[in-house]
């Protein structure tokens, strides 16, 4: 929003080539309003503004820019300024944005910078996308167990201004083994002379840095964390996950969520709804709704069986759509719940008996209430409606009521199943969820429908 | 997880009435998981454990129980023991407490509290629930701007203990306004002589009290929070957010989101899937239900009023399952897209017609797909089905194929369409879509079938 307010004099000065005056602008914005701006502007001139700025400033500004502007303007510079602009980063954005340039550029940057950041960079991009190491920085400070309150603030007076988030001190034994940290205020508020031991807590939580990322981002917020120390298989420090990576990661996690709840298929990275190409938004939808156009088949092939039911009764075929749509909703809702219920940790998979029977009893109260309103509907609407002699529309009503009921009761608890089955295989549960569930109710509810139909009308 | 490996140890010894010992196993775990464990036990129970640990320790480990569990434990202290606990809650969780419970005993525990104390409790308390001030807490430093840095440790060395986090420094010019901000770590890696106006940082980002929530989360992970201060109209400090407390707020949205996204009322607070009655779930789930089906009520009366083209050519039957639930996908889509961009600020209302416009050509794709499969479908799953002489299989799988193109293109804009114009009626854009979305999509859908086929099969 704010970039429409103020795009019209950014443009203004940009014709006129005035990329001193746009600099000057927004050197004084926050990084990220004056990333939203410079997103605003044709991709090739954000360099040439960014060029005018102090380095420091310029390179705060980029980490805030989209990836994708990011590894256009990367792309167009020579390695010297390159590595100029990859020093200036924190040691996480660095290889974020390394590792989305070409490997030829990449190549040409390493040598240029110095051997300590060099490491640092091959060390980070060693982890999988997707796990704790990933996402973690290794812009810390930590500090030996046994040295004291004073001597610990003289060392981060001193490594400080090199890093990024000095909330808390991580403490290390002799073999670098985390062993606890210290919150900088507890720091200030402690005596001189005590050891970093001895203020130390102790009940240090971490991660492993092969971890899924989820499982970071579920530890910042069960126990309300600033920073998330990772460590390796040995227990030894190699990295943290900031607070504000920990969100960034729960914000992409919940667009994926929702889109995976949604059939919508792709990477879910941090793409921008309105830049992304009608092609990437058209590949990403097709694929769940072709394979779940041919599980519809299968509805088809019930109906054609049913086709005689149909022909002696077509008043059947008025209620098919309320069947359709209201085992799906039933069954969308308990997979909602329990999809979330899953992602908190509140249930798992070897709760199934527990979650069943609790469906089971909140689909039987749905089930008799739907199941009321469907009689009513059949049985004050079908006035008009062709009916052979042989049935009344009170017949015909409680079968579609009991049917609708049996529907709801089912659609509820298969519903529940799916996502905690397809968790006890280590599937994402969201995968499992609305449209392929509504598709697989559908054909259940198909023949619920017609079976009680035959059963209890004798057709 | 952890409570159900424990478990039959705590029962063991709570069966022998030792609660001493339960305490002592509690005291050194986190007590995120001290809580955890404590809400597996017997309501009654919890009461004797936490009375056995030191005040400060069973206040920390209080605050991370579930909100009924607290008040239940709170409903049996007489007022001086609530009072002392209430004293040991950071300010915003003592809020959260009284507020819970019956109102003659938050009116008996004001006055044995000090006047401080109870101003501050009526004050936080007097913010409506979903508003920045209620999720804020007063525990925070704001110093003056002309202070020295020297000044300010000492300040903070003074006030500090009693604060719960003091991350950000908040700096305040005489007449209480908020003009900046200081990061301890700044603090200490600052000359001591020089004053707070010279090292804070001036772009001061804050959220008025009266203001949404979402609006002080969104906040936080636009500009990577740790602190979020609150003021009130005038900009003067009233209080701040804090890091832990917007992950909850935004975990809480996650589920609000979902659930209303597939048409589950309620309020969505922090209740457990398990410990939920099944009354509460039955009728947070059967609102929406029962909204539907009076809504289904169109399609049925839409069929009826096309029941002689039904009859004369009851394939068309067989396809009503297909067209109804690939419309329903494809509007789930592109809603939840939309959805999300809303939420993300990558689009707002005034965007309608570019979202419209890009919503248009990627339904183009995908009924140009899908309508073929459709027609390919009909081709070759027909060959024992009753078509009057009149017709052949070609004609009627090109009308079934346009007909579906035309509903999926429809439904990819109507998905689109709809949370834009709650958003723009300032509704939240969830409530429009998946289960709604879904009956107004069937609606038009079976509308558009029958329309088509009658057109193009002369029926």
């Amino acid at each position: 929003m704010l970039d429409q307010l103020i795009a019209p004099d950014i443009k203004a000065l940009i014709e006129e080539g005035k990329f001193e005056e746009i600099a000057a602008f927004i050197e004084d914005r926050h990084p990220t309003e004056a990333a939203e701006i410079l997103s605003g502007l044709p991709e090739d001139d954000v360099n040439l503004v960014l060029e005018k700025l102090p380095l420091q400033t310029a390179a705060d500004i980029f980490c805030e820019l989209p990836g994708s502007l990011q590894s256009h303007i990367a792309a167009k510079l020579n390695k010297n300024d390159l590595a100029k602009l990859v020093i200036n980063l924190s040691p996480d954005d660095r290889v974020d944005l390394l590792k989305s340039l070409p490997e030829e550029q990449f190549d040409s940057v390493l040598p240029v910078l110095a051997k300590r950041e060099r490491e640092d960079i091959k060390k980070l991009a060693s982890y999988k996308e997707g796990t704790a190491g990933s996402i973690m920085t290794t812009d810390y400070i930590a500090l030996p167990a046994d040295i004291t309150v004073r001597e610990a603030l003289d060392k981060i007076r001193l490594e400080g201004p090199a890093k990024e988030s000095i909330y808390t001190i991580f403490v290390l034994d002799e073999g670098r083994h985390l062993v606890g940290s210290v919150r900088l205020a507890d720091l200030i508020l402690s005596h001189p002379s005590k050891k970093l031991r001895d203020i130390m807590d102790g009940q240090v939580v971490a991660v492993q840095a092969e971890a899924d990322q989820e499982e970071a981002t579920y530890k910042f917020s069960r126990y309300d964390l600033v920073a998330l120390p990772v460590v390796d298989t040995n227990g030894n420090l190699v990295g943290i996950i900031t607070h504000d990576d920990a969100l960034d990661v729960i914000e992409q996690e919940r667009t994926e969520d929702m889109e995976r709840f949604m059939a919508i298929s792709g990477k879910h990275e941090d793409t921008n709804y309105l830049q992304t190409s009608i092609w990437t938004h058209f590949s990403h939808r097709v694929v769940w709704l072709i394979i779940l156009a041919i599980l519809g088949l299968v509805s088809g092939a019930i109906l054609q069986s049913f086709e005689s039911t149909l022909m002696n009764l077509m008043i059947l075929a008025f209620y098919m759509p309320m069947l359709a749509d209201t085992g799906g909703n039933t069954g969308s809702q308990s997979a909602t719940v329990v999809v979330r219920a899953l992602a908190l940790k509140e249930i798992n998979p070897k709760d199934i008996l527990k979650v069943i029977w609790k469906e089971a009893q909140v689909g039987l109260l749905l089930a008799l209430v739907l199941g009321v309103l469907a009689f009513l509907r059949v049985y004050f609407t079908s006035s008009g409606a062709s009916i052979p002699e042989s049935m009344n529309i009170i017949n015909i009503g409680l079968a579609i009521g009991i049917a609708l009921g049996i529907q709801v009761l089912s659609a509820t608890i298969i519903g529940a199943l799916l996502p905690l089955i397809a968790a006890a295989f280590g599937l994402d549960p969201a995968l499992v969820a609305s449209p392929a569930l509504t598709t697989i109710v559908d054909i259940s509810g198909l023949f619920i429908y017609f079976s009680t139909a035959r059963l209890l009308l004798g057709i």
